[in-house]
């Protein structure tokens, strides 16, 4: 694990103009041994939620690392270098490339055709990071850093495309082409997030119907992951956008700062 | 069919900041009623090559249309503007969304590293263009047009990355960082191909046994596919990146230029 560490953020410090965020999952901490006492309280695999239809194969795992660049080539160059300097400690189980669109907002259009992150943590106020985004408590390897939650949230486009705007605007909770809150449905449902979202779209083809295979990889960093999951019972219980999507893959990680990263992480 | 094309060419006018390429394959003409005459004697089912491995599933097709954008995003949107006036005429095949690297060179690294598309079809001359990419023969709708081929090609990087930069550079045919030409390899077998070749890098995560599934979408245009499969025919055979490579998906199509998609291409 040590030695692991020592070769990504050395990397890490190599790939200029990405972003790089390593996480560890819940089952490394009974997987390598020494580390079964490390693990967070808060690090626990997600609940099942209803209508989910996860594929463990595309789910999990003991590591994560995220590479966000300015284009794709970048971004995939980067994931490369940590797989081949990773690849005498680990395996790679899944792999997902997103884009998300360039506009330069910080709610950019998602696959919907909708603003997407709206009514985002304001990550510009220090109060509300500390008290939702940056951990504090619990084992000290993990205070300054914060909880990774990613799903894979496949969306019912061929569907969607067919259904009238006021439906969808009734669905969404807010006007499309001018952005505004129409009082009710998803945007209302998840108001009460506290957290930060960050999601990218893929594209995955087509399936055996036909279909497209496209939508959302949904990614939010919290203190604590019961901040999402709160948010997603509520959700998977009674929002109308659960009859255009489905969650096909997840994931949760504990992603430790830098200078905790390169203290060896969970082993320090 | 008619009312297909005047869907798309309308599309294809609206969407500024993209480059919509629409083709026919050759299987179209025998399931359109009253096209059977209209397929050009160019227009073929490509042969099958030694150690390939071609899912119908992604491949063939009646019809292609190629979307080109600066961003995925755009990309994304204008396919799928495509995909929704299809609908009512055309169901979904195959998709598959790729990027290249926007190095602004016209040979960015391909996945392999190196340099892609140095000794490529001098579009900047006219005796090049009539010779080798514009149809100027067969039947009259497809005058000024081309041949699209594509063939999406696994490059198996996880056992790349562990090869030696000599004998990469022995197999390539050119020395990855100064792209200079080393006399025998890939780019020498290749030097004979006539063809305007435009990759795509596609990222389709992960395989069973934990294997990067990426490589290219390799297309080319010329004025007739039997220049591909010239060329294909001598790499398959004997090109030492087949160890490192194989082919996955393929499809071959017959795109008549805008003004004839206007007045109905092949149904002129």
């Amino acid at each position: 694990m040590s030695r692991l560490l020592q070769s990504w953020t050395a990397d890490m410090n190599r790939l200029s103009g990405r972003t790089v965020t390593i996480g560890f999952g819940p089952a490394m901490f009974d997987r390598v041994r020494g580390l079964a006492d490390r693990r967070p309280a808060a690090l626990r695999p997600l609940p099942s939620f209803p209508g989910e239809a996860i594929d463990a194969r595309g789910s999990h795992g003991d590591l994560c690392a995220q590479v966000c660049a300015s284009t794709p080539a970048a971004a995939a160059d980067g994931l490369r270098v940590l797989i081949n300097s990773g690849r005498e400690f680990a395996g790679l189980r899944w792999r997902q490339i997103g884009y998300r669109d360039q506009d330069g907002t910080a709610d950019p259009r998602n696959p919907f055709g909708f603003r997407d992150g709206t009514a985002n943590l304001d990550v510009t106020s220090t109060a509300a990071r500390e008290r939702h985004l940056w951990v504090s408590d619990g084992p000290e390897w993990m205070h300054g850093g914060t909880y990774l939650v990613t799903r894979r949230i496949r969306l019912l486009l061929d569907t969607w495309d067919r259904t009238a705007l006021d439906a969808q605007e009734s669905m969404i909770g807010r006007t499309r082409d001018t952005n505004r809150r129409t009082g009710s449905g998803h945007a209302r449902l998840a108001s009460g997030a506290r957290m930060l979202r960050r999601s990218y779209t893929y594209d995955g083809g087509v399936d055996v119907n036909g279909l497209q295979d496209s939508g959302l990889i949904f990614i939010s960093f919290q203190r604590d992951p019961a901040q999402f999951v709160a948010v997603q019972e509520k959700l998977a219980d009674v929002d109308g956008l659960n009859a255009f999507s489905q969650h096909v893959a997840s994931g949760v990680f504990a992603c430790p700062p830098m200078d905790t990263l390169l203290r060896g992480g969970p082993t320090v």
